[in-house]
Protein backbone atom coordinates (compact mmCIF):
# COMPACT_ATOMS: atom_id res chain seq x y z
CA UNK A 1 0.00 0.00 0.00
CA UNK A 2 1.23 3.66 -0.91
CA UNK A 3 -0.08 6.66 -0.34
CA UNK A 4 -1.65 8.64 -2.75
CA UNK A 5 -2.86 12.39 -3.63
CA UNK A 6 -6.00 12.87 -5.42
CA UNK A 7 -7.46 16.20 -6.54
CA UNK A 8 -10.57 16.28 -7.68
CA UNK A 9 -12.84 18.99 -9.44
CA UNK A 10 -16.49 19.48 -8.77
CA UNK A 11 -18.67 21.95 -10.61
CA UNK A 12 -22.19 22.68 -11.42
CA UNK A 13 -23.60 21.26 -14.06
CA UNK A 14 -23.85 23.22 -17.29
CA UNK A 15 -26.84 24.56 -18.28
CA UNK A 16 -28.05 24.28 -14.89
CA UNK A 17 -28.80 27.14 -12.72
CA UNK A 18 -25.71 28.39 -10.65
CA UNK A 19 -26.90 31.13 -8.27
CA UNK A 20 -23.56 31.20 -6.52
CA UNK A 21 -21.36 31.85 -9.92
CA UNK A 22 -24.42 34.54 -10.56
CA UNK A 23 -23.98 36.39 -7.29
CA UNK A 24 -20.58 36.18 -7.81
CA UNK A 25 -20.24 37.64 -11.27
CA UNK A 26 -22.74 40.32 -10.02
CA UNK A 27 -20.45 41.44 -7.12
CA UNK A 28 -17.70 41.25 -9.32
CA UNK A 29 -19.59 43.96 -11.24
CA UNK A 30 -20.47 46.10 -8.30
CA UNK A 31 -16.62 45.92 -7.77
CA UNK A 32 -15.65 47.86 -11.35
CA UNK A 33 -14.66 44.73 -12.82
CA UNK A 34 -16.98 45.05 -16.25
CA UNK A 35 -15.37 42.79 -18.11
CA UNK A 36 -16.96 39.69 -16.25
CA UNK A 37 -19.30 37.81 -18.67
CA UNK A 38 -19.57 34.76 -16.36
CA UNK A 39 -18.45 32.85 -12.94
CA UNK A 40 -18.77 29.47 -12.31
CA UNK A 41 -17.96 28.57 -8.74
CA UNK A 42 -17.13 24.67 -7.78
CA UNK A 43 -15.15 22.90 -5.39
CA UNK A 44 -11.78 21.56 -5.40
CA UNK A 45 -11.38 18.91 -3.50
CA UNK A 46 -7.69 17.28 -1.96
CA UNK A 47 -7.76 13.71 -0.87
CA UNK A 48 -4.46 12.31 0.43
CA UNK A 49 -5.45 8.32 0.25
CA UNK A 50 -3.64 4.82 0.87
CA UNK A 51 -4.38 2.27 -2.07
CA UNK A 52 -2.33 -0.18 -4.40
CA UNK A 53 -1.98 1.93 -7.45
CA UNK A 54 -2.29 4.99 -8.54
CA UNK A 55 -5.14 3.75 -10.85
CA UNK A 56 -6.84 1.84 -7.85
CA UNK A 57 -6.61 5.29 -5.90
CA UNK A 58 -8.47 7.27 -8.92
CA UNK A 59 -11.12 4.39 -8.79
CA UNK A 60 -11.30 4.74 -5.28
CA UNK A 61 -12.04 8.33 -4.97
CA UNK A 62 -14.36 8.09 -7.90
CA UNK A 63 -16.44 6.21 -5.55
CA UNK A 64 -16.36 9.03 -2.64
CA UNK A 65 -17.57 11.23 -5.23
CA UNK A 66 -20.59 8.91 -6.18
CA UNK A 67 -21.17 8.40 -2.41
CA UNK A 68 -20.35 11.92 -0.83
CA UNK A 69 -18.19 14.48 -2.29
CA UNK A 70 -20.38 15.22 -5.61
CA UNK A 71 -24.65 15.72 -6.11
CA UNK A 72 -24.87 13.42 -9.11
CA UNK A 73 -28.13 15.28 -9.42
CA UNK A 74 -26.79 19.04 -10.37
CA UNK A 75 -22.66 18.38 -10.40
CA UNK A 76 -20.26 17.11 -12.99
CA UNK A 77 -16.62 15.94 -11.48
CA UNK A 78 -13.36 15.56 -12.52
CA UNK A 79 -10.42 13.50 -11.11
CA UNK A 80 -7.21 14.51 -11.65
CA UNK A 81 -4.15 11.91 -11.96
CA UNK A 82 -3.01 10.47 -8.62
CA UNK A 83 0.38 11.29 -7.54
CA UNK A 84 2.41 9.68 -4.75
CA UNK A 85 3.12 11.19 -1.83
CA UNK B 1 -10.10 43.18 -26.45
CA UNK B 2 -10.87 39.34 -26.29
CA UNK B 3 -12.64 36.86 -24.12
CA UNK B 4 -10.86 34.71 -21.85
CA UNK B 5 -11.82 31.89 -19.58
CA UNK B 6 -9.37 31.90 -16.24
CA UNK B 7 -9.52 29.18 -13.37
CA UNK B 8 -8.71 29.57 -10.07
CA UNK B 9 -8.16 27.28 -7.31
CA UNK B 10 -8.33 28.54 -4.01
CA UNK B 11 -7.87 25.72 -0.89
CA UNK B 12 -6.90 26.36 2.78
CA UNK B 13 -4.02 27.97 3.83
CA UNK B 14 -1.63 24.92 4.74
CA UNK B 15 -1.42 24.60 8.74
CA UNK B 16 -4.60 26.47 9.54
CA UNK B 17 -7.66 24.50 10.72
CA UNK B 18 -9.71 23.29 8.19
CA UNK B 19 -12.84 22.19 9.74
CA UNK B 20 -14.38 21.55 6.15
CA UNK B 21 -11.49 19.25 5.28
CA UNK B 22 -11.93 17.32 8.83
CA UNK B 23 -15.59 16.63 8.14
CA UNK B 24 -15.15 15.61 4.58
CA UNK B 25 -12.56 12.98 6.00
CA UNK B 26 -14.48 11.91 8.88
CA UNK B 27 -17.47 11.08 6.91
CA UNK B 28 -15.62 9.21 4.24
CA UNK B 29 -14.03 6.96 7.01
CA UNK B 30 -17.72 6.43 8.22
CA UNK B 31 -18.71 5.28 4.74
CA UNK B 32 -15.87 3.12 4.84
CA UNK B 33 -13.30 4.71 3.19
CA UNK B 34 -10.96 3.94 5.58
CA UNK B 35 -7.37 4.55 3.98
CA UNK B 36 -8.37 8.44 3.53
CA UNK B 37 -5.67 9.94 5.72
CA UNK B 38 -6.92 14.06 4.68
CA UNK B 39 -9.36 16.03 2.53
CA UNK B 40 -8.94 19.43 1.71
CA UNK B 41 -11.81 21.52 0.52
CA UNK B 42 -11.45 24.79 -1.68
CA UNK B 43 -13.30 26.80 -4.12
CA UNK B 44 -12.86 25.92 -7.82
CA UNK B 45 -13.68 29.25 -9.25
CA UNK B 46 -14.20 29.71 -13.52
CA UNK B 47 -14.76 33.25 -15.08
CA UNK B 48 -14.83 34.40 -18.34
CA UNK B 49 -13.72 37.94 -18.67
CA UNK B 50 -13.01 40.29 -21.50
CA UNK B 51 -9.30 41.64 -21.79
CA UNK B 52 -6.63 43.04 -23.76
CA UNK B 53 -4.44 39.67 -23.73
CA UNK B 54 -4.09 36.87 -21.41
CA UNK B 55 -1.50 38.62 -19.12
CA UNK B 56 -3.63 41.07 -18.95
CA UNK B 57 -6.96 38.59 -17.53
CA UNK B 58 -4.59 37.32 -15.23
CA UNK B 59 -3.54 40.62 -13.67
CA UNK B 60 -7.27 41.30 -13.47
CA UNK B 61 -8.39 37.98 -12.38
CA UNK B 62 -5.42 38.18 -9.12
CA UNK B 63 -7.09 41.77 -8.28
CA UNK B 64 -10.42 40.25 -8.32
CA UNK B 65 -9.20 37.48 -5.54
CA UNK B 66 -7.68 40.48 -3.28
CA UNK B 67 -10.86 42.13 -3.22
CA UNK B 68 -13.84 39.58 -3.21
CA UNK B 69 -12.77 35.87 -4.48
CA UNK B 70 -10.50 34.51 -1.61
CA UNK B 71 -10.00 35.22 2.07
CA UNK B 72 -6.30 36.81 2.00
CA UNK B 73 -6.02 35.83 5.62
CA UNK B 74 -6.77 32.30 5.40
CA UNK B 75 -6.89 31.24 2.20
CA UNK B 76 -3.91 30.34 -0.71
CA UNK B 77 -4.71 31.21 -4.74
CA UNK B 78 -3.40 30.11 -7.40
CA UNK B 79 -4.53 31.31 -11.08
CA UNK B 80 -4.46 28.87 -14.29
CA UNK B 81 -3.06 30.67 -17.13
CA UNK B 82 -5.95 32.23 -19.26
CA UNK B 83 -7.08 30.76 -22.17
CA UNK B 84 -8.96 32.49 -25.66
CA UNK B 85 -12.59 31.87 -26.30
Amino acid sequence: MARFRVAVHITPRKGLLDPQGQAVAGALHSLGFSGVSAAHVGRYIVLETEAESASAAGAEVKAMCGKLLANPVTEDFEIEPATPL
